[in-house]
């Protein structure tokens, strides 16, 4: 596939950009700064790597004021240039075409309801009374089960299952292996064996989130596992019942948060961390990675745990210390810590 | 769908529980103490939160003698009113249609075997000399490959996958996106290239289990991984090549078991936990979410690893000083560390 | 199905081994050393388990020259016993009968290319411009889109996805469920909004690689994600986009690598080990089980961070003290900790 092209000028127009240099200049693709060739844009977002912009062979670079100044080649000066970058890297890339309308394979429940709009893949199986909405997309393999929505503009790339009771707002993307809507993990024991709780809730994701590829998020047992929007989700993210996530909080990969966590907006949580169940979590908090939120957090800021990387023969012996801890500091007079709940 | 309706009278009947107040009120659904709606049975199982009950809206509420006294309400009186609630709460759950029979799409191998009571959904592959007995549902888009069976009453809810030689027991549930019996990750290394170890095992999983979303269980190198009855896997769980886990065990979200460990009956593995290879952990073992187990267990007991969480300022410096711990420990005159293996 | 039956002579010229004891014993199959079965061929790699020796009823043993004086039975020596072994027990693996030809179900678009010696299983979907190379296997329910390449020789057993720009080299082995390509998590913030970067690299997947069940790999965002050859990742391993890894790395299961790290070759990554983005590690790296890669790492060598494990009472006590460290390190009068950089 050619790529189109777009000049400088129109670029700088298109986004409201400022322009410096040659806006007749081309460019039909994108690179990084080290390593574009011509014909290609680039971004400069950290002065760190200004050094880079000499050397470049990028055709339009797209960067601050400050670092603007002396630049030979062609730039488009913007605020945040990443944003920017993002907004114009857009134009490049290629859309699959999703026409309108229902493969011949696919199997969809008589008493569903498909958008004359929408795009439904093949092998895709639709439940009873699920609704697919304007222009949504079910790419291939994916299976809707019973009374789900999949709101306007949504996208559910390939191989995505909603279990049951899973509605999704406007203009949601699910990524390829999610699992929406399984039955939370309730389990009561009775006589030495144990016994399901029925998982009567569903899911509601909000409009514009994004969920990555093979995460999983479990539908309520009594209310409803919620997401409100701009929730982005990375991959293979382990979201329990009845957890509530606020507007526009991030999850980095393998990150897990067991059930009834509530979890504020603004926040951000690492790649591979955890939140046990039922804690809450206020807004504008940053986890950072692998670490274990073990106690509900009621100030904004920067939170973690665990211990710094050692090559292997340090760490065992510090390692082994750590069992004595509370002998040592006893030993050094310390008064007795205060024992706050960190069981998990 | 409108939902059955049962009167308190007959639910005390049908489950052997104590009647207080009016045996004719009916309830048509379930819902949390505190926001429950007339018309709702709700369940106080922990009498801390006693104090919802003299506002809750719901019609019926399940609860101990103790909680009972002085309540104004219909009540339920049961002895463990939250199992009470999950037997009673499975009235309110929809359940799809299954009905026997084969969909026209499925691929089935000729010398494979489809009881006629079972249920085989759209989508669905099943390999050579594979079986699915009475009873069992296949649901859209699963594989089953070869030599595998399902156990009469088990479920596949959607795009499960049984590798090969994977047996499951009587009513065990897997959920969607789950893989069982794909190759364990068996290498050798020979002239500086990885060799594949055949894994030539299969696994079988026990009555009554359940596996997650998502997780994975590995096929034996040798011989079988194994599950007995009653094990229940939340999602994204990873059990390695020749795992054993005894009977009623019950793992959370996310934790992973690497090869050949064995684990024992009753235990509670926490979310994210993991266990190195070739352990073994002894019966009724509980291991707090993210802790690693490094060694064998051979006592029943609660186990943890990990530090505590921190406002990132404080933990890094503490965290600093933990690359010191055993040259702190040697200035203040304590004999050296034991040296236990917690390599992993 | 029986399986085929060889002789020990056989085996020792096939393999180049040196046959000790009787060349006429045959073997149909394989068992460990401790609870092989007369017929069975079984391996002794760890001189620690030579006690089992004398007692296997395994009919053919292969093991070391130290290991084999004084053995009755027939053997067959290796210098590695564990690569031969892998060897010989590929001739007991059952092969699934995977014919040449494409399954009528499947739905491949007008301009893909499936080479005529390939495999295309039931329900499998291939889209635009994507290319399927001599003798590859694609198993049911796969789902490949847009412009990728699956290598001659290559499998992906069974409900993978590959959705778009995924290059797979010769003889590579996908696992069920995992989903290579999805677009990377690349997001920048706006007016309070995220925007969505969008991700126009690709995935590089070397010869000889292999992908565990539901691990996820994503594209790159500019540039490609690339595995050299002969990279091994176990189940459920997430690697971000523009992430390098180098020849012969094997990750365990669990393990997640963060956007743009580069991993050398011959590194070992332990199971649930985590790499943050953007960081070097270089060749011959083993980082053990749930270890936390905080910045980069230039000397070959192993690599941990966290604790011990310890029963939950004496953890609590110590863990406390954890946050005291600090204090406690300068009560003592040691100078304070150099900060490194430890955040995630």
């Amino acid at each position: 596939m050619a790529n189109p092209a777009y000049s400088a000028a129109e670029l700088a127009q298109r986004f409201g950009l400022e322009l410096q240099g040659d806006g007749a200049v081309r460019v039909h693709g994108v690179g990084t700064l080290a390593r574009a060739q011509a014909g290609q844009l680039a971004f400069l977002a950290n002065s760190k790597y200004r050094g880079q912009l000499a050397e470049s062979q990028a055709s339009v670079v797209v960067l601050r004021t400050e670092d603007a100044a002396g630049h030979a080649g062609t730039a488009l000066i913007a605020r945040d240039p990443y944003a920017a970058f993002a907004k114009m890297s857009a134009l490049f890339e290629p859309e699959p075409a999703r026409p309108a309308g229902i493969h011949a394979s696919a199997d969809i429940a008589a008493d569903a309801h498909v958008d004359a709009s929408a795009h439904v893949g093949a092998f895709v199986s639709i439940g009873a009374r699920s609704r697919v909405e304007a222009g949504a997309v079910i790419g291939p393999g994916c299976v809707i089960g019973e009374d789900c929505v999949v709101g306007a503009g949504s996208e559910l790339l390939a191989r995505v299952t909603l279990v049951t009771r899973v509605r999704l707002g406007q203009r949601v993307t699910v990524h390829p292996g999610a699992v929406l809507g399984a039955a939370g993990f309730g389990l009561a024991m009775e006589a030495g064996k144990w016994l399901n709780v029925p998982q009567l809730g569903g899911v509601v994701v909000g409009d514009d989130c994004e969920i990555g590829a093979n995460t999983t998020i479990d539908r309520g047992a009594i209310e409803d596992t919620v997401l409100e929007e701009d929730v982005r989700l990375d991959n293979q993210i382990q979201i329990g019942h009845n957890v509530f996530v606020g507007a526009h909080t991030a999850m980095a990969g393998c990150a897990a948060v067991a059930g009834s966590a509530r979890i504020g907006r603004y926040c951000l949580i690492g790649g591979a961390a955890g939140v046990l169940g039922h804690l809450e979590i206020c807004d504008k908090v940053m986890v950072t990675a692998m670490s274990l939120v073990t106690h509900s957090i009621r100030e904004p800021g920067e939170y973690s745990s665990g211990t710094p990387l050692m090559d292997n023969r340090s760490w065992r012996k510090n390692a082994a210390r750590f069992k004595q801890l509370d002998a040592l500091a006893r030993r050094i007079g310390r008064a007795p810590a205060d024992r706050e709940d960190q069981s998990g």
